[in-house]
């Protein structure tokens, strides 16, 4: 039977001034899932293979109508009233509650590897409402700031998830991501209850002129602009105390010369943005030296640019 | 004696998406401030005329530590430690509590004016500080999203107002502003205290999408993703009913093609942008009709380009 393998990236979303609406594509992580086309009309779930080095992977449901690489498919067979069915083969790269993106990936990764098996295969765009339905099934809410960026690549915001409607920002180029991973699991939904729901009209319109000083550093490769914007007075100082050492970790990217640092979606992973591999380097091992230090924790480490592609088919 | 005159112009604050932080410039309404050197060391109000066509004016305190105008000029003078004075004769073309940026005209124009009678003037950007207090004396707050529009003209994002930093933003040259004023007046103070001092974190992550998009949009000269980010949620719900009538004045505008409408500052003016003077027509007579018919109310209008060189000597 015809099968095909694609690849999805891990995302860091909010990245600091955007809450629930912005976010980017690494390229050196990420999920890998073998759709094969079947007879059965459904979809099946044949193995799991973790390759996160963590344990959290065996948690996942086999439950197709439960698994967040399947639910996505098993909706875009029904609306396309498929006659055949998909069997699935998933390969975790990312660990679960890392804030890596890692259910965002298992569904994109999925998709767009099940889709490029249609007669008709659907524009990434067309798929980007199934991902979402995907991710849902994950964690209980709808997360288009990790799921865009993990379909299309690059940096972006979304600007309402009722209307699918996402805008692609630009970047300097020699933006590089450091993405911290400490061995610790943050439940995507209790990271989220912890949240007050309400936040200040002072913060707000603080947050609001990062973001918006951000946006236009990005506008206009402006990297000192970037700087002075990368912060988050609203959600970063709730989610800090479900991460251990998390203060010194970014203190430690800050002094290394890092452009800015906050925690990469709903944690416990870390991120911050530097201007070099040099860099790179010497905010990676000042990190996880924090980490060590002040977490008592291991941690794994990535260094990359902006993925730019997004989900690809590899095979 | 050494004069000389300046134009500072009317402005635009919030803009629908940046409560605080977003304002820009017209071209068709200002204040003009004349600025003589005197031998006296001090600051002195010789004359305040009225050409806005409403009385509010008469309430301008004549008394130079508490005018805005002069407020500003009395800090340069000391810090400066100049040894002449200023005479101030201020011609309000901008009503008081019209929500158009009038005390910031005040405060800039006098400043531009004052400044080029020095030995040696100060930059634009070194007088930002001192309107700044001017304006503060005017009401009880800082509000550079006034200021830096009038003093630098353009549409601006401030970032923080500790810093004196802010960022120029690009816009659609085709755009044009449609402003009308009810003839009411509207408290800057009181327009602020029936605030909440809390949002919903949702509304926050909703209106810091719209600011997003917006900013995205200008720098993309994307109109219609300028028109979808073009949603106040926070400030204009709660400042509508100090305006009488201002839903329907808000619905004419977009049923007549308006971009985008909202209240302008803190009111009553509201504010439509469009991209043709044809447009701009249709739209500003809608609003007018709108005031009287549901607001019960008559006001002045002004049809304008952003205005992209700020303050002026213009004598």
């Amino acid at each position: 039977m015809k099968s095909a393998t694609a690849f999805a990236p891990a995302t860091v979303a909010n990245v600091a001034v955007g809450f629930d609406i912005l976010g980017f594509a690494l390229e050196s992580a990420g999920d890998i899932v073998t759709v094969t086309r079947s007879d059965q009309p459904s979809v099946f779930i044949r193995e799991i293979i973790n390759e996160t080095g963590s344990d959290g992977v065996l948690d996942i449901s086999r439950e197709p109508a439960e698994n967040t690489a399947t639910v996505g498919l098993i909706k875009l067979r029904e609306d396309l009233q498929l006659t055949f069915g998909f069997d699935v083969m998933l390969r975790k790269g990312i660990a679960l509650g890392s804030g890596m993106g890692g259910s965002a990936a298992s569904t994109v990764a999925a998709l767009v590897a099940g889709n490029s098996l249609l007669d008709s295969p659907l524009s990434k765009k067309a798929l980007f409402k199934y991902a979402l339905i995907g991710e849902q099934a994950a964690s209980g809410a709808v997360h288009p700031d990790n799921i865009a960026p993990c379909l299309f690549g690059g940096m972006i915001l979304t600007l309402a998830t009722e209307a699918l409607r996402y805008v692609s920002l630009p970047f300097p180029q020699e933006i590089l991501t450091v993405v911290v991973h400490p061995h610790l699991r943050v439940d995507t939904r209790k990271a989220r209850t912890i949240l007050k729901r309400e936040v200040l009209l002072t913060d707000h319109v603080m947050q609001a002129a990062n973001l918006g000083g951000f946006i236009a550093g990005c506008f206009r490769n402006d990297i000192e602009l970037i700087k002075q914007s990368f912060h988050d007075h609203i959600i970063e100082p709730q989610r800090a105390s479900l991460i251990p050492g998390f203060a010194h970790v970014k203190a430690a990217a800050i002094e290394q010369g890092a452009v800015g640092a906050s925690v990469s979606g709903s944690g416990p992973s870390v991120f911050a943005w530097v201007t070099s591999p040099e860099a790179a380097t010497q905010v990676r091992d000042a990190m996880l030296k924090a980490f060590r230090k002040h977490g008592s924790i291991e941690a794994d480490s990535w260094i990359s640019p902006i993925n730019q592609q997004g989900a690809i088919i590899i095979k």
